[in-house]
């Protein structure tokens, strides 16, 4: 089968980005000039969306916004960069989530979110995409939403599907849930501890509690280490501590969302899970290099940078 | 003449106003949620052109917006509340001004703002406009336009027309038509020195700057404290020291541009300078009790509560 006919379903948060590059904050009661000024589609849902589309799936997004003029917009958008937005919910009365991220001097960031509760989604909204859902190749679910949204996304996935959870579960049942369901489970270092259950510290420690998971189900773990000290990733028998790759880091915003799109694809082309953790780092260092979560990705590019660090990675270690 | 059939034309600055309360600004790297969104139209020019029609006046806008979904949305805005847009240039290429309004706890607020320099009005847009002008019973007007848009708009005003100018002269030759031209000149503490010439430090000497204006051509001087201590309002043979009244000044923005719009709106109304002045000091004092620039006056109540604090001014001191 071809990577352009694999089935993607992403279930999460679907939103307006506006990133607007300052040189400084302003102090209070002051006011400060926008260098740069972008507005676009974003939210990790569809930023997991539009960097899985890159690589080359058919991509269905499950989400909401509202029915204003930037519900419209963001949805335009999807279509524009080729996913599938029937399954977006266009909620009376919401407003679309916007997320504004102020980005200063390379590396300071700050992000103002304003997320309606009635823009998350419910076990209604999901079940309304069943079929869309049990027929997906994978499905990323975004731990972010309701629990019983996530429930009834993980119920929904077909048998062989490669099931992508995302994120810290909302409470202990959820974290049953996405444990016993999901194949692959990934957590940054601020959802580290609600995933394993206790709080690790340093690499070695990551590496002890990924290998706790894969106890409980999952047969990938892909793990943040906390202070920016790179992810681990972790599988049966084996795993790899990916260093933060590249120098420019303008921005972190959706590095994780395309370590996590990037990571399913690999493994959904059937690569050992060694090679995807390579996909994922290579993917992520793309995106933050420019302000705002919107990735760039090129399929054949990130397969040969993914090989050669892979290659680099085994010969200095090896 | 009722004050319903004024005619009153704004050349200014058409924005996009996005309000975010916050409870804190977050650290760099990390997140704030949003209490409160608001995004509306904005910019001086705007923020002055509703409040002039809360007043009674007939008011049309001199602007210039982009051919984004923004400007359509702002035009739209503007013509919901009675706005006069066909003096509102949509440039093409060009993206709409956004003022970002960053509120935290009360009185700590921030801006970030966008102002493409294609949205600045050229002295073709005004002369567009010149039939508009030329029939206005009052003119106000913007000196952050441009000084040659300025020229022109000053140029086309018809000779019984209140002109009311705002700001900062961008330079000598600008200054010099102004105080040639304007009936009233207003400047807030920012704006004083480049208006006067020098730097009045404490309301003696701003009494004494608006004095020396008065002797270039204006018949009503507004000018600013610094420090927040009120606002000077001078005629000839007299002047009055505004207190800022009113307690809950949430955010300042838009407060200069409410204080000039009661004051022209006033004056159009045949009150006296200082009657006036009352007007602008509790038309001000209203917009910066709620986040944004955007007013809600009431001419009833206005005109009844500028004559309450009029009159207990006039008990104090006499």
């Amino acid at each position: 089968m071809e990577d352009s006919e694999r089935k993607v379903v992403v279930v999460g948060q679907v939103a307006r980005d506006l990133v607007l590059s300052i040189d400084d904050l302003p102090e209070e009661g002051g006011s400060a000039t926008v260098r740069e000024r972008r507005e676009m589609l974003g939210g990790k849902g569809a930023n997991q969306g539009v960097a899985c589309r890159q690589l080359g799936a058919r991509v269905e997004l499950v989400g909401v916004v509202g029915d204003d003029a930037a519900g419209r917009e963001v949805l335009e958008q999807a279509a524009d960069d080729g996913i599938g937005v029937a399954g977006v919910v266009r909620r009376a009365g919401a407003r679309t989530a916007l997320l504004l991220d102020l980005v200063g001097p390379p590396g300071a960031r700050r992000l103002v979110e304003d997320v309606d509760d009635q823009v998350l989604l419910s076990p209604d909204d999901v079940e309304a995409c069943r079929e869309s859902l049990r027929s997906a190749d994978a499905v990323l679910v975004q731990l972010q939403q309701p629990g019983a949204a996530v429930a009834a996304a993980l119920d929904a996935c077909g048998e062989d599907a490669l099931v992508v959870a995302d994120g810290a579960p909302a409470d202990e049942e959820t974290r049953r849930r996405v444990l016993s369901r999901a194949d692959v489970v990934r957590a940054d270092s601020a959802e580290l501890e609600s995933l394993v259950g206790w709080e690790p510290d340093g690499a070695a420690e990551v590496v002890r509690a990924a290998q706790e998971l894969l106890g409980q189900g999952p047969r990938v773990v892909a793990l943040s280490v906390a202070g920016g000290r790179g992810d681990v990733v972790a599988w049966p028998g084996g795993h790899v501590v990916l260093p933060l790759l590249g120098e420019k880091a303008v921005d972190p915003t959706g590095g994780g969302d395309s370590f996590v799109a990037a990571l399913a694809m690999a493994l959904l082309a059937g690569e050992t899970p060694e090679l995807a953790a390579w996909w994922a780092a290579v993917a992520a260092s793309d995106v933050v290099r420019r302000p705002g979560g919107r990735p760039e990705l090129e399929a054949d590019r990130l397969r040969t940078e993914a090989r050669r660090a892979y290659e680099e990675a085994a010969a200095t270690t090896g």
